[in-house]
């Protein structure tokens, strides 16, 4: 994918990744990469057990820039200074029935709100998550639906889902879902596709695969083949080129 | 959110993710934990640097279980066997143009199929992800829409991505009960596809349509033509009844 191809996703610009009282800078680092991945880079950290710190940098790789940007703050109020919405994520139901929702549905209405005005996410700590004071700060509950056996996302791939959603609404709000597939390969005329079932039938008969008195059976299995992707207009003339030399077999020191 | 409230999901065990020649061993760790949050436990390693490994044991916490159970292979094919579907993770485009899709899509059309067969999901090395060679045996090329000033995700949260979208794609599956799709029929295992593109390799070899000094640059175009097929198990088996037809023709009067 090239930079050029990808419309500018103001949205996700105006997001902001809270992570509080983290422990292990390690984790920091892998979250701006996570981060960073997905188009988003203001870091806030909250009481960070340790930070700056080299660990943090190392696994950042080429996210380095989001952690000299970081901002440390010594309370969650402020860090969401300027926010219009938070978002807490939590691995697990808490008792304070706040609005839970998935990640998925938090990243749309999160999507929605940054389209004007910043949204936080905020991660609690690697133990024990958010506490319910820091969640008291927050608007929406959101989940991940793990698996109720082994809910235990790493910090930084929890960041690294939350992240990849928005991304995805973000793609999906501006409707311009990204551009993977540059060149289209022409394809091939339905009349063309005809002519190569002719020829493949000719074939068939021509090497005793299809009897002459029934053909139509088998040609349909075998249609049913074909039919199921879309041939491109090169690949019917490649198809066709190995019929004509079943028939007609080319000596190999013709090469 | 407690296991009584989540329906079974069935297609989750038909998942396999399979790591290529993995460089360090605490992603393989990583990757095993990422893929148990999500429900998927299955784990095939190809020619790891190292494992067995403390550093992987480690990083996995409590999904060493599945480091335990972790299939190391020599080669991808070994890796695939009994699956019907493989699709490749990519970061990039490529120049083989696979049918790509995003990991969204991706995961969809996984699930449809892991509800009867098995499904790898096959990731590269962390350097350089997958060898073209490696992609030769996936069906579909699915990539995580990243950044694209910044797309390198680290293995074990492309590993968390992937299956993250595998759950919600079941869970989603799981909530549209009524089962309207009737039979299907059952999918060719991979290593009966791989058994025809040999025969059909010797055959284009023997009516002179390959050269046999540089058989593989058509070979991976006649490749890409049927993996958008999902061939069905009664389908090998007729064309490769046309293959052999086509080497020994059969007189008409056998009819």
């Amino acid at each position: 994918m090239t930079s050029q191809s990808v419309p500018k996703i103001s949205p996700l610009s105006n997001f902001r990744v809270v992570l509080c009282q983290t422990s292990h800078p390690g984790n920091i680092g892998s979250a701006a990469r996570a981060m960073k991945t997905m188009g988003i880079t203001q870091l806030y950290l909250v009481n960070p057990a340790q930070f700056p710190d080299a660990h943090a940098t190392a696994l950042s790789t080429g996210a380095a820039d989001l952690l000299e940007n970081a901002i440390v703050c010594t309370s969650l109020d402020e860090a969401l200074t300027g926010c219009a919405y938070a978002i807490g994520l939590s691995a697990r139901k808490r008792q304070l029935s706040h609005e839970l929702v998935n990640t998925r549905v938090a990243a749309s209405k999160a999507v929605e709100i940054a389209n004007n005005q910043p949204v936080a996410l905020v991660f609690g700590t690697e133990m024990s998550g958010l506490s319910n004071a820091e969640l008291d700060r927050c608007q929406l509950l959101a989940m991940i639906p793990a698996n109720p056996e082994y809910s235990s996302l790493n910090l930084a791939a929890a960041v690294q889902v939350m992240c990849y959603e928005l991304r995805m609404a973000a793609l999906e709000n501006a409707d311009l879902t990204p551009d993977i597939t540059d060149k289209i390969n022409e394809l091939a005329t339905l009349e063309s596709v005809e002519g190569f079932y002719t020829h493949l039938e000719e074939t068939l008969l021509h090497i005793g695969y299809l009897n002459p008195a029934a053909p139509k059976k088998l040609m349909e299995r075998i249609r049913r083949i074909f039919a199921r992707i879309r041939l491109e207009k090169e690949e019917v003339n490649l198809l066709r080129g190995i019929l004509t030399l079943t028939v007609t077999p080319r000596k190999h020191d013709k090469y």
